[in-house]
């Protein structure tokens, strides 16, 4: 039974048919819970609706805790937990980030009352049942690849951006501080200004007044121009690369197999059967089937 | 006929003369209906050219609706149909977008009076007569094909945009409710924030006064410069993508030719195989093949 | 004395040493010239040295003057004009965008007085000398290259960005125009606030006040990000491409020479000299020098 | 004991225990500095604080001095300064980015009572602190390796920039200037609103109020996404081009060490010449070097 479990909840879309429904039916009630977090903070809506919303988390609540113990309970049967003891399978496989949005969607509910936690951000929380969905889409990992590869120089780009932004701020608050103390009065408050501006919002709130501050001002605001554009830059490479890495390796498995096949069949053909010890040989570093011909025919080159 | 009315309509630039006068006909028609609809807004020109636009705009109708009805009618002379009877390959071709944008153009204007649209909705789905533009414009298959091929990360990236824009919402609402009820008062007012915020829009029309609210929409600002990124980020990825596959098949199928042509003219030229060394001679600078003739002639010289 | 007027003006930094002191000169003056054509927009600063701007500007059209006749007069003496006749290869150079700019720079003041041009525009036209800097800056070359080479898609993209406009503008009219007339009154002027938003410089000036409003609005501020990320994949891709182009080209012409030098010291030191009627064959196609090893080999083979 | 300071402070994560601890002192010194600077900005901060800033001002400034004269004292143990006499390489270390910027650390502190420099820039000054932290981080460089790569690129797009910024200034003072005399009476005043417009930060405090200065304004803020793609572009390239670079570069040495050492264990195991046919055998599906000695020993074990 447990085993029925694990594929209805995770391979729910290969295997099982009521697998698919369940799935179906969760990412329902994800949406549905974050809609009524969101229409709960309309003071309209809460006041006509606000015992069915109660209602409404309160069974939420009551599934996603009985799917996340499910869980927990059935991952034991995963392929990659088989080296495990029970025990140490299913806290591993609590601590993946999979499980632990899970946990994230369910724990602020349960604990909210302990805690006397405001109403306010208990419904904030539920909105972190958002990150519940990453489970059902896999274009996100292409995503956070991407960053994850890009994330050293994506870092030293958001270090230039703080000492800009800091420098811009100081120079900032020295040019205009006497005309305009509540809004440039120390670096802290010119902050506000210098983010608003670098990223080029620019709401226009605070705006530099005096001769000096407009020209300062301008010139960081062309730097902004490189704040925005130096991630993209970085970005667009990385896209690039994964693009590039994800050609040449799937040509270089298309060119194994192809390699693969014809040699079986040539091996059908002279009737004589594959070598049964050489057929599982692996790649050690990929894991991945290794094309045989060319090891053969030195083997045979040296039998012969 | 109908053969004919083909080659018009469709080939206009290719084959008949009368063809291309009937293609800038129709661009320019599509042009002053779209510029029609937009002076008809102004009250000024309206009151004085009301009756004008009438006719012009009962003129214009009656032009589309009888090139639709020719298009539907001759379409199935298109190479493409000839494996389908006249209904299907008929209805085939009025599911097709660009069948669609030339429906969309003209049925607002035939239904409107029945379903007793307004006035001014009407005028709006004339903007709409801008996509039969698209027919003739081959540059834009390319952005199409480009956003198409980066589909699935650019959904992914759309979907990281909703949970950040949700979950900042939700944290601005929580932060800033307090002191700007009526611009954060619920999550759905404060999305109105958010998004002019993150597409570094800024109008500024919306602004945190507090200072927890300030810090916290510092901090969103600054992903609104990855909000950017991102996308153009995917997209220049998938422009250099395509540039590259194009250059690769262009570069692919220029050296069959040049293999197959010198291949030939080689064997004209000696009457006999040809010979293996020479195939592959070309321009060490340009890349591009050497034609053979000069060497040729240069070898016969010497060995005569 | 028009092959010398001919290398000081055109050769100026490879040749004449006299030459790059014209050059620097004139570089000066026009930035002299701008700079000028800037303060005088200032009143304080034009009423007191007004007269000074007057001689200034009256010796500078002199001396650009001079220039643009020595300039055409002394073209003929290009490698390029030795195929035409003199009059003939003088308007050739007067109708190239180098020249062009340089006429630019004087026309108007000279045709100024004429027409009784506004002296306010007289000064935007010395704003123009700045495109005589083109010439001596080959990086703009690189830039224009680019955008010439993906201005295909570019445009396409720009056409895509019109329509957008101009539908948003439409919706925008037909859902704001009974809460703010004035903003929003016309498709025309309903266009002011739909580029401020979509280029997101969003000024907020006009802002959607409507529940409705706002809703379309922050949609359309979405595709805003798109309109900044479409021509910034566009070009990167466009750079990209011609990075690598030019880093083959490079490496192949560098493969070339080392393999016509290693040819000429072989020949060399076997005591043959190289065959003269082969060493100037070229690639027809980009007019290079071939490599004659392969050739070589093959004729002596032959010839042995 | 000279070797032991270079030792220490050069080469901390690498070789001295201690010298590790004298870095993580050192980056947390800096931060406190930068934080202090901030902090006293603040005037409720600094009214409480006051002495204890000044205090931590002091010992901040003689630790930086001693770190200084250490550096420049040790900095003849480098292996590069090996080839020169001793107070050539202090001098040319003291030239070097990272020395300049520690002595710009300190420099102000100790200059700023000789010329009575205003307290407010003092502290700006010691923002300065923070490019000490640039020696730690080895990411930052490959960011400076790019900039410069496409500097002349990035160079031509702005010159592009400035003389959009001075046609836009110069059209629209002439457009506005009598409708907005203060915010568009001259060019130089203009071009506060023109950064701010082709920026896109586009705060609002100046907005073109006449119908043709919108339509002008409209074209320049289009004009404005080009800005921003530009500078993206360039990079996104940059970027490319780099880790194609260090890809290629880095494929080559591996390819080179796999060659090496296939050889020589090769030869070690078979006591012979190696197997030419051997050398280049890898995983087809990850491009890895399998190791030889499996397949030797499966080969011993067939030919035994």
């Amino acid at each position: 039974m447990r085993a029925r479990t694990y594929q209805l909840l995770e391979r729910g879309e290969d295997h099982a048919p009521f697998g698919r429904v369940i799935d179906v039916f969760l990412i329902a009630l994800i949406c549905l819970n974050v809609a009524a977090a969101i229409l709960e903070t309309v003071d309209a809506v809460y006041l006509r609706f606000g015992p069915y919303f109660g209602w409404f988390e309160f069974g939420s609540i009551a599934i996603f805790s009985v799917e996340y113990i499910a869980r927990v309970w059935a991952c034991v049967e995963a392929p990659v937990a088989s080296h495990h003891r029970p025990m140490t399978a299913r806290l591993r496989y609590m601590a993946s980030p999979v499980a632990l949005a899970d946990l994230v969607a369910i724990l602020p509910a349960l604990l909210g009352p302990l805690v006397m936690l405001d109403l306010r951000w208990l419904r904030l929380f539920r909105l972190l049942r958002l990150f519940k969905l990453t489970r059902y889409w896999s274009g996100l990992r292409l995503l956070a690849d991407v960053v994850r590869q890009e994330a050293q120089v994506l870092g030293a780009s958001m270090f230039v951006l703080l000492v800009i932004m800091l420098l811009a701020s100081g120079v900032m608050h020295a040019v205009e501080h006497r005309a305009q103390p509540e809004a440039f009065g120390s670096i802290p408050v010119a902050l506000w200004w210098t983010v608003i501006t670098l990223t080029t919002v620019g709401y226009g709130d605070v705006v530099p007044v005096t001769g000096a501050g407009k020209t300062v001002a301008g010139l960081i605001s062309l730097i902004g121009i490189a704040m925005v554009a130096m991630p993209a830059g970085i970005l667009a490479a990385g896209f690039a690369e994964h693009a590039r890495r994800s050609a040449r390796s799937r040509k270089r498995s298309e060119k194994a197999e192809r390699k693969l096949q014809s040699r079986l069949r040539q091996e059908q053909e002279t009737g004589k059967a594959a070598d049964p010890e050489r057929v599982d040989r692996r790649c050690p570093h990929c894991g991945k089937l290794l094309p045989l011909s060319a090891d053969n025919q030195v083997d045979r080159r040296r039998q012969g």
